[in-house]
């Protein structure tokens, strides 16, 4: 098994950290931002403009990929990697999340989660066993446990009973990697997740098991659901203070960049989120003074580029004004531009953040960054 | 004035030529393939895609700019050019196609074309002078005139009243870039249109005047508007034999691979056409051997490029099987591949069609090409 994952530093006046994890398709700098490659691409965008973009890992969304092309047609063509051509690392969900969010009519035991697929009604059961063997078959570097999501707020029976599940799930997953390997497979590295909601005692009583089991990496689930920031980031602070020092830490779900850069503060390692592609797709991108909505009108003959500190591709080639038109006018290479800039400016966000830890100075950095994203100063017109 | 045509080589075996004309925005070699622009992007593409594909000259449509983002806005920023951060050549249609099949109520007088835009019902005419100032206005590198199409069949008087027309407002066309000139302005190319649809004898009758006029070079229109491959070829063969040789000559609208090879075949030097990129969006390639319907079943685990001799950098770096994923899936990245593969496949065919020419084995080209496109070899499945 090829991973490992190495403390780099500690930044004094924040929990913040620097490290590098290696895996089988090379080292991850952490933080890391991962752009989501839900069906096996990052929506527009080639695996060349990922690793132009900085990018050195991926999420993979093992319940599409399941569904669709199927994990046998993966397999078959040499695993994701090869599959959709990105030479990077590769960390897949469990399918949890979506089993439970794309499909209302599906049934919670034991075994598992049994769901019709939205593509077909055609039904499946993924169970904790069943998400390793497609993880392993899909080639993942990184593969998650598979837990018991549950609606928030919900009563703390509730809350407890999926704690108590997840930690027996999290138990069997770990077993089926045990056997995998048994097989001369299973060779991925695997993360457990932390649950109990916004429940303090919960997701400590959650951690004090997890802990004993031997996971690579531990992530903080059940976050980032409607509980809001402050609430949430009280979480990840709790849940960080209480996970060893030694292994990656990968809050699930989080991309908009005020928050991955509080979760930095943290102690957080590792963050995924559809939010700045999608957003992107939809004509909004995250730039270094906030948020710009590209088909405004104020940006017609604006020859700026989205973002005049970016340096992605798009920023040093073409103007607002030209991808407002291309918005405007229903023009696919819009979401493209904007897709590029959205992945860019994510990971040149963590790769600073990065810089500031190593340099001890995450606390300053962090202020500074949050002043200037709240300013909205490029919002304003261009004098023309 | 930056614009000349060289004529470097003629075929011994066909009336093919390869030439090179010099604009202001560097050279184009010819036979070329003009990819469209439509709105100000080649759907999906960068202008570095489209150099990486050979490109070297594009079309842009003048009527779609005019209303959308509007001349002035182009104009103020610095020219289409300079909008969409294309440094190749560009030729842009007079609006004239535009005007009368997207619109179903115009009006056509001595003066223009009235027509209703199709985005908001606003009116606006095209006239032979307001084609030039767009085109100006936009900074093409070649201009075409404005033309009054007809839909064939017609009766024959329709056909000499529309030649009539398409003369007088040649003359029209002339005068105002001379006008142009006389400001300052008005540095393209203008190329005149033959028209008489597939009447040879009104053809000539129009050609006997436009060789007359002062224009850069000459196009062959309306052809390719249902006539059937046979009945068109005999027209190009027709025109290009009365065409001067030292002028370039542009078919409009071809770009079938089959019809590109022919025209080629009878003097033709440059086309233009969104059958290759409209198809491959829709998941449709022209590959060497054929027709690919990349969504196709047999493609699921076919691990071969979509054109196993293609260079470009969709065939080295994906195979059939994820392009199938992508298409079955609804990835913008499918089109987006696909249109990389379709740009490079038409630009490939007409540079190689350039050094047969120049080698003097045109001929032995045309039937090597014809007999393997039409075999149909790579829709067989993939031994698996």
């Amino acid at each position: 098994m090829t991973f490992s994952f190495q403390l780099e530093h500690r930044d004094g006046g924040t929990a913040a950290r620097a490290g590098r994890i290696t895996t089988a398709h090379g080292e991850v700098l952490t933080p890391a931002f991962m752009p989501v490659g839900t069906v096996g691409s990052v929506k527009t965008l080639t695996p060349d403009d990922l690793r132009g973009a900085g990018c050195d890992v991926l999420l993979g969304n093992t319940y599409h990929l399941y569904l669709r092309p199927g994990v046998d047609t993966v397999r078959t063509l040499g695993g994701l990697h090869r599959f959709m051509g990105w030479r990077g690392a590769i960390l897949t969900d469990s399918g949890g999340f979506q089993v439970m969010s794309l499909n209302e009519l599906n049934k919670v035991s034991e075994e598992g989660v049994e769901f019709r697929s939205h593509l077909d009604g055609s039904r499946h059961l993924i169970g904790p066993e069943t998400a390793m063997r497609i993880q392993d078959g899909l080639g993942a570097d990184i593969a998650m446990s598979f837990d018991q999501l549950i609606e928030l707020p919900a009563p703390i029976e509730k809350v407890r009973e999926a704690v108590d599940r997840t930690l027996r799930w999290a138990r069997r997953g770990l077993d089926e990697r045990a056997r995998l390997r048994g097989e001369g497979r299973g060779v991925m590295a695997l993360f457990g997740i932390n649950q109990g909601g916004t429940d303090a005692a919960e997701r400590a009583r959650c951690f004090a098991t997890l802990r004993g089991l031997e996971f690579d990496g531990y992530a903080l689930g059940g976050l980032w659901v409607g509980e809001g920031r402050t609430l949430g980031l009280e979480m990840v602070e709790r849940d960080c203070a209480e996970f060893p020092a030694d292994r990656p830490r990968y809050l699930m779900g989080v991309g908009h960049p005020v928050d991955v850069v509080e979760a930095v503060a943290r102690g957080v390692d590792m963050m995924d989120c559809v939010l700045p592609t999608r957003n992107a797709r939809r004509g909004t991108v995250f730039v270094s003074t906030g948020r710009l909505v590209v088909r405004n009108a104020a940006y017609a003959r604006d020859e700026r580029p989205l973002d005049p500190e970016c340096d992605c591709d798009t920023c040093r080639k073409f103007s607002r004004a030209y991808l407002r038109h291309l918005f405007v006018s229903g023009e696919l290479l819009g979401m493209r531009l904007a897709s590029v800039h959205a992945v860019h400016q994510m990971i040149s966000l963590v790769r600073r953040a990065r810089t500031a830890i190593a340099e001890g100075r995450y606390a300053a950095f962090r202020s500074e960054f949050l002043d200037k994203f709240r300013s909205n100063e490029t919002l304003v017109r261009a004098a023309s």
